[in-house]
C-alpha cells in the first residue's frame, strides 16, 4: 500500500465566515466544514484509495478470495490511516461464480457474441445450447407472452435510458431480474438480454438476477403463469432465494443490434451458448469497520459506507471503489482536525453488495441492537461524478438542519433535493427499513451506466477534480452532522 | 441482402452553376459532379452496404471462411446494384488464426488481464508461460536494450498520439510490428505491448506483427542484436517473411496502465501468458471486382477499392466496411447516370489486407500486364469519418484538374492537400510502386484508431451522414476523373 498522504494541514484558526442566517450550525462549526471541504480540495487521499484498492486488489467478487485480499486491504489501509476500531465483521454466503462463457448467432449469419452470464444463471447443459430465439421488444412483452417457449431462448431487447439520476436503471433492470423466471415459467431453455446499459461499446453488463419480492409478486411485475410457476415449483419461495434452472446472459449492445436487425429483416435467429456458471456453496464475505470516536456521545454514531466488492469482470474503480475513497477520504479529513466530532463517525465497507445486498443485510442483523443509536446513514455507491445534490428523511429539526448545512456545500455546486427520501444509498436499505435517518450526497450519474458492471470499470475512469469534490461534500456534512446535537431520527411528518 | 435502394432520382437536365474560372473541367462536367454529390446525400445505399454487410457477414478474417462468405455477398451485392464484369480474383494466402486466450499479472496482485494475440504470433508451450516482465517504456528503449531476456516477457509501453491525420499511428506501431523481433533476439519468452490505440477502453487492438524490411534494416529501425538475430537464424529474411518463434500479445490499455502503476511502485511484475494462435497453412482468398465500362476508352481505368476482409474480433464497420459502402456507393451513383463516363470506372474489394496487404499484392502481380491503363487508384480505409482533404500525386495537367475538381467538392468541407504525394490507401502501395497516379480524399480519422483492430468495431459507431459525405466526395471525383481526357499518368516534375 503507498498512500501519499499530503503533509499535515495546519488549521487556520478561524475561518471569516460571512453571517449566517442560521440557528441550528454556528459560525464556528460552518467554519470548520469550510476548512474540511478546503482540505478535500488539496488532498488527493480519496484517489489514492481508488487507485491502491483498483490496482493492488483489482477485481473483487463477493464471496472470492480476491474480496478476502480486500479485506485485508481494508483492514491495512485503515490502519495506516489511524483510524480507530478497526475490523472485520464476517458472514457466511452462497457463492456464485463464472467460468468461460461463448456465444454465437448460428444461423442464419453466423458470427460470435460477447456475452456474459447473470450472476445467479445456472449453466447450459453439457455440450451447450443451440437454439431459435424468441424476440421480445421489451420485458412487458415478455412477461404478457402466453405462448410457450419450449425449446427456445428468450431474447428480451428493452433499451435502457441515460439520465443524470439514473432513473433509467430500475424500469431496464427488471428484465435483467425476473426474465429469467418469465422464460422458464414458458419452458425456456435459456434467456438473454440486451445489456443493462446506456453505452454502445461491446461489452455486455452484467449482474445479478432475483427472486419475485413477495410484496410484488402479485402486483402485476409478474405474470400470472410465472406465479403459478413459482408457486408449484418453489411453494416456499416468500421464505427463500430462488435461483434459475436456466441460463441467463447479458449481450453487449452491439450484440443486441445485430440480433434486432437480424430479426426486423423478418429471418428467424438461431444461437449458439455455452455457460459454465453456477453455485458453488457457502463462502465467508464480511464487512470492514473503522472508527472514528466520538468526544462527547461515543455511542451515538454516524455511519457512512461503501462497498468492497465488485464485480469480477473489472476491478470495480466506479462501482465501487470511488466509495470506498470518497467516504473513508472524508472520514480521514474529519480525524485529522484537532478534536473528534461529538459523535462517532463509523465507516463500513460492505461486503457482498453486489450479489445480493448481501453484506448490508448482514450488518442490519449482527449489529440489531445498535440500529437505534445510528443517528444517520448514508453510503457513496454512484461512480465518481459530482455531487450536485442533498436529499434527506429525517425529524424536522434535521431537515432544518440539513437545509442549512447545505448552504455551507452549495459553493461546490450542490443543491438541496428532496427532504422525504428513504433512499441512502443499497447498502443502507436495511438499516433505513428499520427507521435509521439517512442522507445522500446525489451525484451526477450520466456517464456510471456506461461503465456499469462492465469490464471497462477500471481506474482510468475516474476524474480526480470530481472525487475530491465529492470527499468535500462528504467530509464537510457528516462532520456537521457528528458534530451537532440534533436529533435526526424522529421521522417527518410532513413526507412529501 | 436486403438493400433499400432510393427509388431512382430523376436527374435534372442541368444545374445552374455560378460561371467557373476553369479550362479543364466544363460547367456542364462540373454540373454532372454536383448532381452526383446532391443524389449521394440523399442516399442511404453506401450506409446500407455497411449494414448488409457488418451483419450478415460479421467478422471475416483474411483466409478464413466468413471472408468466403463476405466475397460470395459482394459477388451478390455487386449484382443486383447493376455493375458489370462481377468476378473473383483468387488467390492463395498463408492462414493465420487464434483461439483462446488468457492473461493475468500472478504477483505481486494477482488479476485478470485482457489481451489479444497480434497476427502472426507464436502459441505459449503447452501450459502456458509465467514469468516475469521487463518493463521498457518504449520500442526505441527496447530496441537500445543490451541485456538479456532469457526466460522473461517484454512488455513496451509506448502511448499513441491522437490525430487527425493518423500520424500516430505510424510511430506507435512500431512496437507492434518489431518488439517481437528485438524481444525474441534477446532470448524473452515473450512480448505483450501496450495496445496501438488511441481509446481507454478495456479493448486490446490486434494487427500483424512484421517482418523487417529490407531497406530499414540497417538504418536504424532495428538493433544490432535483431540484425545480427535474423541473419543468423534467418538469412534468407530479405527474401520471405519470418514469423516469430514467441508469443506476442496487445493488453487493452487499462491493463497496461496496471502493469505500468505497479512497476512504478517499484514492484516486479509476474505474468502468466496463454495463447493458442499460429499458422494453419495456405488458404484461398480474393479480390472482387466490379466494373462500370467506360463509353469511350473502356481500356483506361479509374481504380477505387476499399478492403473486405475484416479482423475477427468484429464485424469491421469501419475497418473497412466503410470503405466498401463508400466506393461502391459512389460507383453507383455514377452507374445511374444517363451515361457511362468515358473511362471505366473498376471497384476493388481488396482480400486479405488486414494480414498483410496480400490481396493487394496479388491484384497487381495478377493483373501486371494492365497496371499501365490505370488512370488513378484511390481506396478508402481510413474509417467513415469526413472527408476533409484531397491529396494527390500526378501529371502537372493532373495537378490542375485536381486543383479545379477540389473546387467542385470544397462545399463539402474539403480543402486541397499535398499535390505530390504517393499516398492513395494500403491495397494502392503496390500499384503506386509501379507509378500509377494516385489520390485521396483524407477523412477525419481523429477518433478511428479508438476503434480500430478492436471488439468494438462495429455498425453503430458509423454516422450516416459523414458517410454519405464520403460518398458524395467520391462520387465526384471518381466520376470527374474517369469522364475526362485528362493524362495523369506523367509523375510531377516539382514533387515537393
Amino acid at each position: 500500500m503507498f498512500f501519499r498522504i499530503a503533509s499535515a494541514i495546519a488549521l487556520m484558526a478561524s475561518v471569516p465566515a460571512f453571517a449566517f442566517q442560521n440557528d441550528l450550525i454556528s459560525d464556528g462549526e460552518a467554519g470548520t466544514a469550510r476548512q474540511l471541504m478546503e482540505m478535500a480540495a488539496e488532498s488527493d487521499t480519496g484517489y489514492e484509495i481508488v487507485r491502491s484498492l483498483t490496482t493492488e486488489v483489482g477485481p473483487r467478487l463477493g464471496g472470492s478470495q480476491q474480496e478476502a485480499r480486500a479485506r485485508d486491504w481494508a483492514v491495512q489501509m485503515f490502519t495506516e490511516l489511524g483510524f480507530s476500531n478497526v475490523r472485520i465483521e464476517s458472514f457466511e454466503m452462497p457463492f456464485w461464480n463464472r467460468g468461460p462463457i461463448s456465444a454465437a448467432i448460428v444461423a442464419p449469419f453466423p458470427q460470435p457474441m460477447l456475452a456474459s452470464a447473470l450472476g445467479g444463471s445456472a449453466a447450459t447443459p453439457q455440450g451447450g445450447l443451440n437454439a431459435e430465439i424468441v424476440f421480445f421488444d421489451s420485458y412487458t412483452a415478455l412477461r404478457d407472452f402466453d405462448g410457450s417457449l419450449e425449446g427456445r431462448i428468450a431474447f428480451v431487447n428493452d433499451r435502457m435510458i441515460r439520465a443524470q439520476t439514473g432513473a433509467g436503471y430500475g424500469p431496464a433492470n427488471d428484465k435483467r431480474r425476473y426474465a429469467w423466471l418469465e422464460a422458464e415459467a414458458r419452458g425456456a431453455s435459456g434467456v438473454m438480454i440486451r445489456s443493462v446499459g446506456t453505452d454502445s461499446h461491446r461489452f455486455p453488463h452484467t449482474g445479478m438476477i432475483s427472486t419475485p419480492r413477495t410484496d410484488t409478486v402479485a402486483g402485476g411485475a409478474h405474470s400470472q403463469i410465472a406465479v403459478d410457476y413459482l408457486e408449484q415449483e418453489h411453494p416456499d419461495f416468500t421464505e427463500r432465494r430462488v435461483w434459475s434452472s436456466i441460463p441467463a446472459v447479458a449481450l453487449s449492445a452491439p450484440d443486441a443490434d445485430q440480433i434486432e436487425r437480424i430479426h426486423q429483416s423478418g429471418e428467424t435467429v438461431r444461437v449458439s451458448l455455452s455457460v459454465v456458471a453456477g453455485w458453488r456453496g457457502n463462502r465467508q464475505s464480511g464487512n470492514v469497520v473503522a472508527e472514528i470516536p466520538g468526544r462527547e456521545q461515543p455511542e451515538e454514531i454516524v455511519l457512512i459506507g461503501a462497498h468492497l466488492d465488485s464485480w469480477d469482470e473489472a476491478t470495480g474503480a466506479v462501482d465501487d471503489g470511488a466509495g470506498v475513497g470518497i467516504v473513508t477520504a472524508a472520514a480521514h479529513m474529519i480525524d485529522r482536525l484537532p478534536r473528534a466530532p461529538r459523535r462517532t463517525i463509523r465507516v463500513v465497507l460492505f461486503g457482498a453488495e453486489e450479489v445480493g445486498l448481501l453484506g448490508a443485510f448482514a450488518y442490519a442483523r449482527e449489529n440489531a441492537e445498535e440500529v437505534g443509536n445510528i443517528v444517520m446513514a448514508s453510503e457513496s455507491d454512484f461512480g465518481a461524478g459530482r455531487v450536485w445534490s442533498l436529499t434527506s428523511g429525517t425529524s424536522e429539526d434535521g431537515t432544518q438542519f440539513l437545509d442549512q448545512a447545505q448552504q455551507i456545500i452549495a459553493p461546490l455546486g450542490i443543491i438541496r433535493g428532496s427532504r422525504a427520501s428513504r433512499g441512502g444509498g443499497p447498502d443502507i436499505i436495511p438499516l433505513a427499513a428499520q427507521d435509521v435517518p439517512v442522507f445522500r450526497l446525489s451525484q451526477d450519474g450520466t456517464d456510471y451506466f456506461d461503465l456499469h458492471h462492465t469490464p471497462d470499470d477500471t481506474f482510468d475512469k475516474i476524474d480526480p477534480e470530481a472525487l475530491a469534490q465529492n470527499v468535500a461534500a462528504w467530509a464537510a456534512i457528516t462532520w456537521l452532522i457528528a458534530e451537532t446535537d440534533v436529533e435526526f431520527r424522529t421521522l417527518p411528518e410532513d413526507n412529501e
